[in-house]
């Protein structure tokens, strides 16, 4: 049970033959499937599959197994990722000064709920540097005075401390296109249900306009801001009791939940990414 | 248990004493209180309550309780509203072709969960004329070619009928700003959880946004188009699964509930609105 | 899109390759799968599997689909079932006096959502004949005098009506071991959260306990009274101002809509039961 | 807003005149009420209510309200308990070896959520020391050897750093009746929705039954255990996917909610006790 995996998530054009392709290509190779998840979209006329099996017995070798699939994707004209459940990717958590979401984050990152390292903690602000501390991560503090500069200050700790994913843990400074041109890999937490209340200050938004639920959208970053795509939301339940303070405390709690919850599901590559939506195979 | 309640709703400018004053007012009268709820808006400086008190043993007539309430308004330089459990408001269901929402309300006035009457229909087509016939309720159609014709005929039914509450179940007609100065009970079913997808189509933008939660908005119709005070707001997990007529399909079980909720609290006189927005002593 | 599919539901013991085995056997003979949905059970040591593909183009004729799965079940030594999306299956629909699953239930059919035919209504009280009225459909009364004999007729009915799955629909009767063995697909609505509450008035002994929380049950009756595999169950809040009553309404909301899904989980063969639970592909 | 208030928490036998008379002593003191609940158990015929009003202004000293109150109380054979929202109780964590919730609880009181003081963590593992320690509380060993004798120490441990309310934060011991006596306020997260799956290893018992939801229950511990007071629910979705492991990941995280809820609803004086149940004013 916990025996690594292999998982492959796969896109391509729809067509007949597609589930026994690909789960031929895996027995063929002795793998014997732990979980096959398929979607097929039919506006967009894909395919998405993903499909985890044992490494054990597999008569790949890891190495090799990129290179046969790769082969499989061409042929098909489809696009393959192939990732190892034995993997710690290497993830940064970039704050301001709060604190719920980095602190939720690296709890769970020590009771195992999470896979993954976090080597690295990036803030434009100093206040939570005693956390890091606390849990013994790099803190660096990167003000932001000139966003070109501090991006490229940010560039470079991320490339030293070899960085594969990056956590907007209420983060609250907006990303350049540039940045994302060379960092594609960027998970964030908006504090509202998407699309209601983009932009600054969502909860005086959502207290202005008396909505009785309010929400938390974890999504991947795009240029377009507060429209990447989505992974993951959740809402709670408010009443005319609450104040916008009440708003924004109650808020954490969906915040980290939804992070959370997102988090792990690109851990486990779960979600597909494609035309700006996710497929997430939970 | 079952005996008549006078229903009083309160709102004036904040002070020190206000529970007091209108409990006592209740009390010297000989009045047993079943429910008092009190809400201070602290940025608005208003004091909003409702009390609702036993009518047997109650020492004013029920013609006279007004009268003396609203002596009380006046000093306080505040509004009330004075209801009692034992009317059955006549209610007007308009909607277009789609039936879900309308055979909802009138099965929940069968079994005695909305307390209302419903003399009448009214819808620009002629689909739903059958569920009016079923249930013995009158049903009016009045298609829209020119709409300040339409509302006048409306209008006359109205008045014909003594309707004191409008339902929009799924009416997809804009009421102007004309007819609601005229009319102001009015609640309306949006299908989304606004101030998400406003506007047409709301399942079809949410499906292209992505999302992974689609809701329901039960408000008071307001000149503001789908920004009219909300009084209930409805939620319902989605997936990548889900196309826009799987969204349409679980959308009618969340519009169904939030409506018959929103419409429930209105009959039982839970609902203050102020300020476009509510207070809902639920 | 609306073109008929093929719906195997598949159990064997787990090894290697049996994903690749049945999709080939799809692809071989020319169908285009649409879903094709997986689950290990580790401790059972079973695997299950649920595909649909297109009839169109498929080499198999209907008849002849059956008979080519279940050698590939036999080798396999597991159990294949197989439908067809385009199946009306016959549903009686048993009832009490309780009319808000029925009315539900009748809705759904007239409204497409549920794709099945209901003939028959049987009762053990004439309260709602008139709703069998109003839909055209049959209704039985079938009091419950002698249990023994009072099935027997039942039977005899559900023979004459060529019934397939039977609905509880707050059928206040227990079932017969006896008859569980000659009919086994009924589905059952209890009105509490399962194993909570089992037994009579659940909602008395839910206010008793003073919970936050009601909920609501579907499930597949076995003989163990309350505790067969669970489909699908719902919640909902309820505070210190519910009183029994109140609980009861609540109630009816959460009941209709986990009937209603778990109905049409079963309708869409999305649900493979094994060992006293299920597995759902929702 | 942030100024100091008094909370008056009354239970007594109904009769009219109720609210005026508690509502008239605040106001014949010159206090302001910020908020006034009131609730009628027709059954128990008992009239419960929380009135707060500002300190500020009020005409009683602080150490004269609780005789004034008395006198109220005595004379409406009721009882009355009076709170100061600037109070900091100091508050006891009990915990085994599981740190989620007491990490929590901590991340709370350190960010204003939870208004208490936290002295002292009570064990009777070695293991979440650490914790203790990066927060700076004091951290008591306790192993149970012999109930009685682990009991008298930790009762000395309480009364040594002035405890008034006890948290079983995943405290994996039952509390004797004898303990019970002495100490009252005690507060419980039980991962399960009560009354299901009562007892030890509810995720098991849960996965077991294949339910497709799981809960937590925090409440006031009672002698007959699992059977207190109910303050808080909360639920989960799970799935056939979820095996017992998943559902003790999944339930930590509504665990941890169920217990911060109810926990803040106790600080704020939110809930009233009665007859093995609760009034929950939120």
């Amino acid at each position: 049970m916990n025996t690594s995996s292999a998982i492959l998530r796969f896109i391509c054009p729809d067509r007949p033959g597609l589930v026994s392709k690909l789960s031929t290509w895996v027995s063929s190779n002795q793998g014997n499937i732990r979980h096959a998840d398929h979607h097929t979209d039919e506006r967009a006329g894909l395919f998405l599959s993903r499909i985890e099996w044992d490494l054990e017995g597999f008569q790949l070798r890891r190495d090799d197994i990129n290179y046969s699939i790769q082969k499989v994707a061409k042929v098909l004209a489809g696009t393959a990722k192939l990732n190892f459940s034995d993997e710690l990717p290497k993830v940064a958590i970039f704050v301001s000064k709060q604190s719920h979401c980095l602190l939720d984050l690296l709890w769970r990152v020590e009771s195992g709920e999470l896979q993954m390292e976090v080597p690295l903690i990036i803030s434009n602000h100093q206040d939570l540097k005693r956390i890091a501390d606390q849990f013994n991560v790099e803190f660096k503090y990167v003000p932001v005075v000139n966003k070109e500069i501090s991006e490229k200050i940010i560039m470079k700790h991320l490339s030293d401390y070899n960085i594969e994913i990056i956590v907007l843990a209420k983060y609250m400074q907006i990303i350049s296109a540039n940045f994302l041109d060379k960092f594609s890999d960027i998970i964030n937490i908006h504090h509202s249900f998407l699309p209601a209340f983009k932009g600054a200050k969502p909860y005086h938004q959502a207290w202005e306009r008396g909505v009785k639920l309010i929400g938390a959208t974890a999504h991947y970053v795009s240029e377009d801001l507060d429209n990447g795509p989505i992974i993951e939301q959740t809402i709670e339940q408010i009443s005319h009791r609450d104040n916008v303070d009440d708003l924004i405390r109650k808020g954490r709690d969906t915040e980290r939940i939804a992070l959370a919850r997102a988090l792990r599901l690109h851990l486990c590559r779960q979600v597909i990414v494609y035309e700006g939506r996710t497929v997430v195979f939970a």
